[in-house]
Parts: C-alpha cells; sequence; structure tokens
C-alpha cells in the first residue's frame, strides 16, 4: 500500500496548480510558506526499500538499536517531501520549479507521524546576461516538523523566466 | 505498476549488502563504482504525480514542449536513484551511508531509457575531536549515463565509524 493518507490527497493535484509568479515579481527577502505532509511510517519503509535500503530506515528494531534510535525516514524520501510541498502551492512559480543545484543538509530526521512544512526565502536574484527573458533565483526553505524543528535546509538555485511579452502588452 | 524491471530487481536485495569499509580502511582519493539502473518512463511519471508533479516529468508531450525537449525524470528521482545504486555497493561502508548534507546539481536531465552509474572518489577525511571513534568523509560522486555524461553530482559529507575495538583485537 504506498497510497497517502487523506492529508496528503488534498495536497495531491492531477498536474501542479499553475503559480502565478514571473521573475519580474520576485524579490529578495519574499518569503513563502507551503501546506503540510504527514510522514507515515509504510511509505518511509517502502520508499527505502526501494532507494535507500538500509536498516534505520526499514524496520523498527533495526532502528531502535542504530544511531536513530527509531525508525527514521531516507534523507531522499524528505528531500521528495520536501519538493511536493514547493510544487504544490510552497513556491508558485509561473514556469514550476526547475532546480540547477543547491546545498543541502538534515539537521535531524523526519519520523513517521511527522507533519511537515516548508518555509522559503528568495535570497538572490540574479538575472541573466546573455539571456534577457531569464533569470537564476536563490531560495532558501527550510522544512520544520510539528513541534517547529528544523529537519531540512535547502539553498537551491532556481532558473525562472520573466513574464512573457504578449502577456505584459495585454495588462 | 511500480516493479523495477529485471535488471534493476538484480540490484534489489531484501536488505542492502553489508559493506566492509570502517574509517579505518579509507584514504583520500578512494574509488568506488556502483552497479547500473535503468531508468523507465513508468517510473518516472509515478515518481513524479506524488513528489515532483510538473508537466515536463508526468507527459511526453507537455515535456516535448517543455524546456526539456522530452520526459525528464524529476531531479530528485534521479537523486533518490544514486542513493540506491550507492547503498546497493557503490559505497561499501560498514556502517551504511549516513549523509549530513551536501552540495547537488543536475548538468542534464535523465531520461527513460538512461542506463545510469555512479562513480565516487574520497576527497577529504576529517576524524572528530571530540568523538575518536568517528570521522567526517567528504565523497564526490558523479552519476554517469550510457553515454558518459554527467547527469548528476553530489558531494556529501558522510558520518564514518572506526572498526570496533573488539575487531581490531579479533584480526
Amino acid at each position: 500500500m504506498r497510497g497517502p493518507n487523506d492529508m496528503n490527497k488534498a495536497l495531491q493535484p492531477a498536474h501542479r496548480p499553475v503559480g502565478q509568479l514571473h521573475l519580474d515579481d520576485l524579490c529578495v527577502g519574499q518569503r513563502f510558506t507551503s501546506g503540510t505532509y504527514l510522514m507515515e511510517a509504510a511509505r518511509i519503509k517502502e520508499f527505502a526499500a526501494e532507494f535507500d535500503p538500509q536498516p534505520f530506515h526499514l524496520d523498527e528494531t533495526a532502528a531502535q538499536m542504530s544511531l536513530f534510535k527509531g525508525l527514521a525516514a531516507s534523507g531522499w524520501h524528505t528531500a521528495a517531501v520536501a519538493m511536493r510541498l514547493l510544487v504544490t502551492g510552497g513556491l508558485p512559480f509561473a514556469n514550476g520549479i526547475i532546480g540547477l543545484g543547491g546545498e543541502l543538509s538534515w539537521p535531524r530526521p523526519t519520523r513517521p507521524g511527522d507533519i511537515l512544512r516548508v518555509e522559503s526565502e528568495i535570497v538572490e536574484i540574479t538575472p541573466s546576461r546573455s539571456k534577457p527573458h531569464q533569470g537564476i533565483v536563490t531560495v532558501r526553505s527550510t522544512m520544520f516538523n510539528q513541534n517547529g524543528e528544523a529537519v531540512y535546509l535547502l539553498t537551491a538555485k532556481l532558473l525562472v523566466f520573466r513574464r512573457p511579452i504578449q502577456s505584459k502588452a495585454n495588462k
């Protein structure tokens, strides 16, 4: 069984809701908040079996004996959930979220029952010199659990486009 | 249908094969090569529907019209596959692969039919000052496709332990 629960289903559209913001609309310091996502034990184990089959992500007893002292999600599962929260409203860019790269860290594990959300802030905007219709936007995102503890930090460089000229003319 | 194909199944053990290497066994410049993984269109779309529901990861026609000019896997799917290749033999550390954080980039997309592998190199080893049985090992991993093109770069800081004292006495 891999279906997300009702709480998560509410967040899962057939397609991404279309974001509104172009490069023209962004400024350094601008902040965004995502919806929430409930981490579930069954999905933690299933993701790990496919992508990160280590005992502390697969089995409660083994996890209890490990550094993590209890079942912990793969950091890549946590990162994927953060992306879902950004894409489904957490970062409403008109052309989507196209990442070139970034820096990440996992200051503490995510656990079954955790309710996660992501807060993001634009920290840098660099218009392209050679391609005037686009730019690189650096976004610092922090994922928090229900206790307000940071579980995942991502500073990502995203490709963002200016509003198309015809739309501008129509305004 | 989410089962990996036969090629990928061959790589998927019930549990991670136990790696052999402790901190004591590692040196800067040491290199490792993973097995291979075949990216499949169905799994690309399924991963994206759950974690990165953007048109260029979900639908061939929409992807053809996008920046990617064809279906492309979510970068987080690519990252998760890289972790699988590292855990299933690509980085045989005795205590598993415990990442604290790192830097990543996706120089080009991964596509259906791509056969991926990861090559890794130890670039730094920092023994802990306060905890003599552990250290931080920085590993630079590059994922290549079947054409030898780099599709994903990860430089990760990993927690690695020394060989337990009783094992040393038994040597």
